[in-house]
């Protein structure tokens, strides 16, 4: 069978499935982030994001009923390589210094693909003439690069708080 | 046998392993993406950042070096996966007038993980003292950078390319 030329507004309902997918994945792994995290400031960021995640899917629930779909995810390798990467770090690095700077890494890693897939879904959503997807796009993509700032203020004061661990530890 | 606790040096190293391996791959990755690429613009943008991860291989060669550790990958899921959804956009999107716009989100996938790999290397690196590795991995940082910008601005050429592709097929 010969398959049909596929047009941006099927490229964008393929990448809505994506991201689905992908944020339930985060709101999985979020708890797990949370539990390992060593510094109560980077459990507490974990544990806001798992909430902003629920609200951002929802958001994502109202993008497909303004193209009429139904709500569906597509298997996202890219997220399920992210993921892997920071239950890794869990593992390697348990009981380790590094561990929080490993966690924010991965968390970092994730909010850029997020922070890249919404900044393209708005694009597409304009282009598309989705002026309510627009702005619900928008709002997510804000908070993700909100959280992203976030992280990297986080990630000094993580450094700087296993620096003083190993210190005491060599004392 | 007791793992002994990592520290930040050798997250750092394990990390500078994670984009070297990524770097490789998608130095393997971007001449497919230019081979796909109908847009001649995008095509260029992507032959370009084939030689810009060339310098940037080598520029991860020289942090090895000031480290005193070997060159050498390691496995890197989260790059894996990016990789695999560029190409199976080009598998199902192959001769559609949304081929380009996919092809460009799965680019900026890419782009935004590297970014957020060598922010976080950069900072490391800065804690660990090791201003040599500071200034490569931020010459890095400044051109993917650049690169996800450029690839932000061909977006709207491309979608509008399209668009006029969308009306000669349809006349």
């Amino acid at each position: 069978m010969a398959k049909q030329p596929k047009t941006l507004d099927e490229l964008f309902h393929d990448t809505l499935k994506d991201i689905y997918f992908a944020e339930k994945k985060i709101l999985v792994a979020l708890p797990k982030m949370t539990k390992a995290a060593q510094n109560e400031d980077l459990a507490a960021a974990f544990a806001k994001h798992e909430g902003e995640t629920e609200a951002q899917i929802e958001r994502l629930e109202e993008v497909f009923a303004l193209i009429e779909k139904k709500p569906q995810g597509k298997n996202c390798p890219a997220i399920i390589g992210l993921v892997e990467e920071g239950q890794e770090i869990i593992k390697e690095y348990k009981g380790s210094p590094a561990l929080d700077a490993g966690l924010l890494a991965a968390a970092q890693s994730v909010e850029h693909y997020e922070i890249s897939r919404y900044g393209t879904l708005r694009t597409w959503a304009e282009e598309l003439g989705l002026d309510e997807a627009v702005e619900l796009l928008q709002a997510t993509l804000a908070e993700e690069e909100a959280t992203d700032k976030a992280l990297t203020e986080l990630a000094e004061a993580v450094i700087n708080q296993e620096a003083e661990g190993e210190d005491e530890a060599a004392a």
